[in-house]
């Protein structure tokens, strides 16, 4: 795992290592504490216009950063239980998908993004 | 943004600008992607036992190393959009997570982990 | 539970049980089940506007059904493993909300809606 | 809509027109809510072995009971807002798991329910 996201990972084994809390730590466990971060992430937007998402007051700013770091921290937990560098997966799937959509065929607004 | 990630920041803002997909990438509508993708990342773990989970299959571990990579592609264009340094974000998120819960007080298997 | 639920409800123990899939079925993973479709659901609006949500073309629609019927039968699944009436609950719920957001203190498109 | 759902989702227009909130009710914004309800609903769950999950304490099933009424209520106001009778999409659906999964192909334990 790359850098500042290793230095992270080895903190957070410590964190669940000085709690004994590895023992809840199972991939399915983290995957599920992920998608309800997600959840609570999702919670900050779902009545709100795309463009009041774009312009959000401080203390809803301050929420959603928080819901982003516990994403974050669940997300690079699953990635060293299940030994996956989430980086290099993201760079790598950032070149399938520059493949899977070629930018002059998809370019505009005319088509519909969802079903290229 | 750290490092890393900051390069895999700006290669998905070339990435949706070279297809003129910004208009759709509206810090609703990421927030959205990110949370259908942990459900899709779950989906690989919903009818395993939390043993199985510790121990995929090569073929399922790609599949969910795929999915953490979608995630985290999202986390970053979220966290783009917004000006959030998802790290830093992280970083100070587990601090406040230390002082919440002491490791002389929550550690040990006798008490419920989601009780504290 | 209530009639037409309650029918779908018997079907289900028989479908499960003539798979033998019960074993499969606590109520930890129906409710990942539950989760990762109701994200599939999501994923048919993630990047359409809330005005194009209110026309959807037809095979969309089908699709959105789809998604719709696959929550429900979890739901009912998951209302069945724990012996809750969900629509029991669900008339309960309402008339608690009713109670917390008072419509003459409420109404109105000056306030926001999520942070009342 | 059938029955008991039908009077519920009557309660529910009165509701959210007594307040004005129609406004907020797109479907793509519903099927945010459902998501964000289920999530909740899972959060109860994510640290529970499976046999925990099986035998909830009493304030912990109030809770799910709660979350449960939540993801009815969206669902059911969803499925009034794209006129979809999530009953009978239910019970067709099930007819096409049933012709999907045929008892005698898939049953007992040594096969994987998800790699069928």
């Amino acid at each position: 795992m790359s850098d500042s996201l290793q230095a992270l990972a080895r903190q957070l084994e410590q964190f669940a290592q000085a709690r004994d809390w590895q023992q809840f730590h199972s991939p399915k466990n983290l995957a599920s504490a992920l998608v309800v971060e997600a959840g609570e992430l999702l919670e900050n937007f779902q009545w709100l216009t795309e463009d009041q998402s774009r312009a959000l007051p401080p203390e809803k700013l301050l929420a959603v950063r928080k819901e982003v770091a516990d994403v974050l921290l669940y997300l690079i937990q699953l990635s060293t239980a299940l030994q996956i560098d989430p980086v290099k997966a993201a760079i790598e799937k950032l070149a399938l998908n520059d493949l899977k959509y070629p930018a002059d065929k998809v370019r505009g607004t005319s088509k519909k993004y969802d079903e290229l």
